[in-house]
Parts: C-alpha cells; structure tokens; sequence
C-alpha cells in the first residue's frame, strides 16, 4: 500500500482514517448482517439506527436546541441556493444577502431566479473579495424573510466570525465549509445548511438544522419533496436517501465526538491556522494572503507566490513530496490550503517544511 | 464472517458481490493514491475517470443514440418528479400522466403543485392498482409537453412491457426499478430517469436520460442547478456529485458488461420471474398474485398467502432461512420479492425451495 499522502483538497476532502477503516472493514458485512450497508433498506432497523445516530451526533456535539431541527437532504449547498427562496421568500422579498465569494453570490443568482432578494453587502472587485464585512456595514431590508451569508469562503480564504444580528429576521447560514470547525450557538440562526463533504463526511448529503417556525411558515407552491414541512415530517426519510454517505458521517461524527468534540476541534483549528500563516507573515513577503488579515480564515488558507510560474512550481513539487491538492481556485490562482477538521498538525507542520525548504531552494 | 442471505429488498437492494468486494479492496487506496476514493476531488483527475466510465457503460450498455444525453442528478425520482415539470411544462400543460402505481400518483401530485397536468390513465381503487393500460386507453392530449408513466411498479409488482405511442409528444419514463432489466430502444424516449439503487448501483444519484431538444427547450424561470440544461453543460459536474455513487455504478455496470450484458439481464430476469410466478400458480391457490397476468412484473413479484397471519409468519420464517426483504409495501400487505438483475437464479430457486416447503407445513 501506498503511502498516505496529506489532502488538502477543499472538499470532497480528506477524511479521518479511522472513519474509512471502520467502513471498509464493515463494508460487506455490516453489524453481523451479512450484507453490506450499502444493500440495507432505508427503512430496515439497520439504517435508521444509523441515522438516528447520526442525528443525534449533530445534535449533541454542535448542541443544538429543541426550537431547531435537524434534516438530511440531497444535492449539496448548491440545491440549497435554489430551495432557500423556494421554501422561504415572501412574494415582494427573497432575502437579504451578504456577498463575500463565488458562493454567496451563486445563492444570489439562485434566488433571482424565482423572486426578489437584495444585496445586504458586497465588495465584489473583478470576482475577487478580500474581506468580510462588518455589522454596520450591512444594508438590512426590516421586511426580509431572512438575511443570507456564507460563513466561510473557500475560494477567497475569507471567514466570518461574528453572526450578523438582523434583528427580529432570521439569519441563514451556509456554512459549508466550516461547519463544526468550533463550537456554535445554534440559536442565533433561522437556518443552517453545510454539505457534509468538508468537516463532516463525504459528499452525497447535506445537513439542514431549522427552526421550526420556519418550517411551518415554508410556501406551498413548490414540489413537496422540496419543502422543508415534508422532510421535517418524514425525518428526512420521505424517499431513499443516500444512506452510505449518512452511515460515513455518523463515522466521521463519532471520531469527532471521541476526540474531544468542538471545543477540541477548535483549539487544533486555530492551531493549525495560527502555525500556517505565521510561516506566511513571516517569509519576508515570499508568501503573500490575498485576503486581509482580520478576515482570514482558519479553513482554507489562501497564499500565493511571487510569480504564478513559482505557484505551478511550488503545487507540483508539493505533489512529488506527498502534500495534494495545494492548486488555489482558478478563480484566484496561487495555493490553496483547505485544512479542515480531518487536515492533522503533522499535515500542516509538513506543509511548513515544504514551504521553507522551497523558498530557500527558489 | 456471516454468511451472506438472499436479500429481496425492492432498493436499497442486493448488489452483485464482485462490485463491493472491488470497492471494499481499494477503499482506503483509490488506484495507488493512498486516497480513498471519497477523498478524491469531484474535479480531480482520478474521479473524473470513473464519471466517464460511468457515462461510457451506460451509453454502451443501452445503446444510447447521440441525440440524448446522460446526466447524473441527485435526490433520486422523487427529484425528478418535481424536476420535470420545473423544466419541462409549458404554462398551459404540465404532462399527461399515466397512473399505475403510488409513484406515478406521486409524480402526478408533484406536477400540480408547479402547473396543469392531466391524467392519461388511471385505474385506481382505493389505492390499488391490477394492472397496466392499453395503448387505446390512454387518454392523450395533442398539446401535452410530455407523457409521463412508470415502467415498473413496485408496490402493485406491475410492469408496462410496450411503450406508449404519444405521436409527437415526448414520452418521459420513471424507469427506477427497471432500467437496464433488458435492452431499450432509447430512441423511443423524450427521458428516461431512474434513481440508482435497484438495477444499477447504492442510493445518491439519478440517471437521467433525455433527448438534447429538451434540454435546449428547458424552462429558465427556476434555479439554474435544477436545470437539466445547466447540468448538461457542465457535464453533471456543476457543483459536488455523489462521488462514491457513480464509482459503484461504475463498478456495477462493469459487471453487468462482463456478464453479457442487457441481452443476458434479460435472459436471467425472464427466467427468475417465470419460475417464481410459475410456483406461485402452481400452489393451487394458496399463493396468489393481485397483478393481472399480462401485467406482471418481472422485477417485484408480489403475492400473497390466504391470510395475513401466513403473510407474517411466511416473511418471518423466510428472514430466519436467510431469505430477507420479503415483506409486502404497507399499502398492499403481502409479500414482494424484488429480483432485480443483482439478484441471483439461485436466490429465487431457494425462496421456491422455501415457499413449497411452507405451503406444505402450514
């Protein structure tokens, strides 16, 4: 077997090895079944242990209220920026949106496209941003049915660390890319939604965590297998789900748990973070952050070299030493570091030597 | 290890032993990566190979002409019962529908929350259904955008063996439970959907067929990623796709190849089907189908015993003699055997070994 590199892929993303392990040991044999999980009806005993559980992991570790509920659903954030308004506007407003990156600007268009949402903010210079924004800043609509912002931007390597307070309006996360990076007070949001395919798991499923209210106010006038009411009713369950990729984050979930939870998951994150840019501060301008400084993000860490003919160099050489998926977004160009909950110390305390090592050799 | 049972259920279902035991092997090693194949990019290299196999068996396997495309979706039929008309209606006609079973009934519902569907046929009685339509019954209108029916019924254990003749009118066929049971004229369809996880692979994503005309003549008052065109463009690569589920796909339609094909599915599933429906009217009435005889499917056989005490205690005998997934759908009662192309000849001549002796002791 070969050697296992270290991933830095933004998502799908490396996972916790233990996670696969325990899959691939079980995955023709689940719990003395005979059977794969893979072949379990999503309504035999032996899934919906495996759901619940799962479900029950969210819950506790991002310890989440019982105003809210958690749902699984299908087709990643992306479906989301298209059910958000689908589920949530009112007919004269679809939102107010924050606009910090590509994402936040997609969920835009989306909603444009069956109603009328307003930007709250946006910096936006030639696809690029470079900043998150502050609470005075946001140009709040008071007769919006929700405030709309992506807390972490992996493109741009920008992260929100405060919530935005709109008042008696419900605020709605994508939080995609950094969810469960820490602890989070669930409460201070109408919504949150995250494809599972970065902290949590592989891709497939994506986790929705709603107040209730919200659910019973969704519109009427769309397909139900798109209303939040009938997922929430059928405790995601309404038709097959992808039942592997909830079974691997129930796997992911429970390592998380074991190792200490959020509060754990944050003091390695801020590790990680704190170690990578302070290899970038202090290259003497080597390794520059497009982003600034207050608005950088522990998740995915976004540099660049003095030329994009030493970005191409440093991605390959990077490659041969067994440190992948350091290509910045074509978007921005430059590297890339996605250094999500699964990413170890060791991983990035290797992408440090690289770094060093290929700036004096440069 | 458990010895493996024969596994009946109608999907989630039994997966050909070879596929898994491929993927158990390079689980955490995707073709000398080091990476599990979960961990790959959607955009990477690696991943992009098996997307393109995927495609390439089903074109081959199915003949697909050029004038269709095939696409990967998620959130299974129950998606695309909304997606189509989202797509496809026009502001007068949502579709003719053809009802034959609680999924067309279902799609049928979906179609009315979004426009003006009609009913083409449908033969419910409280909630059952005997049998399929005559082409001479269908009730069609000249203006429909589409004809929609069910080629496969799962829960009345029906099958529509022709394909209904809408002149110019494009047909649109939930094929889930059916697909690739034996070759098709795909020519014959406007699309052709199917959720994965009976005939081709596990649960988390759908195969769409469709006729590039339609693609082009797609609605644009919804969200761009649930626009057939916007996922045609980016070949099923818009956003993150159900990485792990195309890759068993893959594997499964490898097997299906190697085995010999549709033409060989075909040959195996008339077999399977005609002698479990032979012993059933062999028992002297003491298992009987509620399906008319020219309707029988040949995926999900349904019957049932002369009362619903010998129904429970047939599936809970059956379940001890490794015989799983028996139990009837709620709606009908009874026992379903689904036998679809995973499942052996040897699993259906043990549930017959099993059925006479039952019949015998009771």
């Amino acid at each position: 077997m070969v050697t296992r590199p270290f991933n830095f892929n933004p998502g799908p993303s490396t996972l916790p090895l233990v996670a696969l392990e325990r899959a691939q040991k079980e995955l023709l044999d689940f719990e003395g079944s005979g059977m794969s999980i893979l072949e379990h009806s999503h309504r035999g005993k032996q899934y919906e242990k495996v759901h619940d559980q799962a479900i029950a992991l969210i819950a506790e570790l991002l310890a989440v209220p019982a105003t809210h509920q958690i749902l699984f659903m299908q087709g990643g954030a992306s479906a989301q920026f298209g059910l958000v308004p689908m589920n949530l506007r009112t007919d004269s407003h679809a939102g107010d949106y924050v606009i910090t990156d590509t994402w936040g600007q997609k969920a835009y268009k989306e909603a444009k496209t069956v109603g009328k949402p307003q930007v709250a903010w946006d910096q936006n210079k030639d696809g690029v941003w470079t900043r998150v924004p502050k609470q005075a800043e946001l140009k709040l609509s008071p007769d919006a049915p929700y405030l709309h912002y992506t807390t972490n931007n992996t493109i741009m390597g920008t992260q929100c660390f405060d919530v935005p307070n709109a008042g008696s309006v419900p605020v709605i996360a994508d939080m995609s890319s950094d969810i469960m990076w820490r602890p989070t007070d669930v409460s201070k949001f109408g919504m949150i939604y995250a494809g599972a395919q970065k902290n949590m798991g592989p891709s497939g499923i994506t986790v929705v965590i709603i107040r209730k209210d919200l659910i019973e106010k969704g519109r009427t006038d769309l397909p139900s297998i798109f209303r939040y009411a009938e997922i929430a009713k059928n405790n995601s369950l309404q038709n097959t789900i992808t039942t592997f990729s909830v079974y691997l984050v129930r796997n992911v979930l429970e390592w998380v748990k074991e190792q200490g939870g959020l509060p754990e998951m944050e003091r390695r994150n801020t590790k990680k973070a704190a170690l990578l840019y302070g290899a970038i501060d202090g290259s003497n301008g080597f390794y520059t952050c497009p982003a600034e400084t207050a608005s950088r993000s522990v998740m995915n860490v976004v540099y660049r070299l003095p030329s994009e003919e030493l970005d191409g160099k440093f991605v390959a050489e990077a490659n041969k030493a067994g440190l992948l998926g350091l290509k910045g977004h074509r978007q921005v160009g430059g590297i890339r570091a996605s250094i999500y909950n699964a990413m170890s110390l060791e991983g990035v305390e290797k992408l440090i030597e690289f770094m060093t090592k290929f700036q004096k050799s440069s």
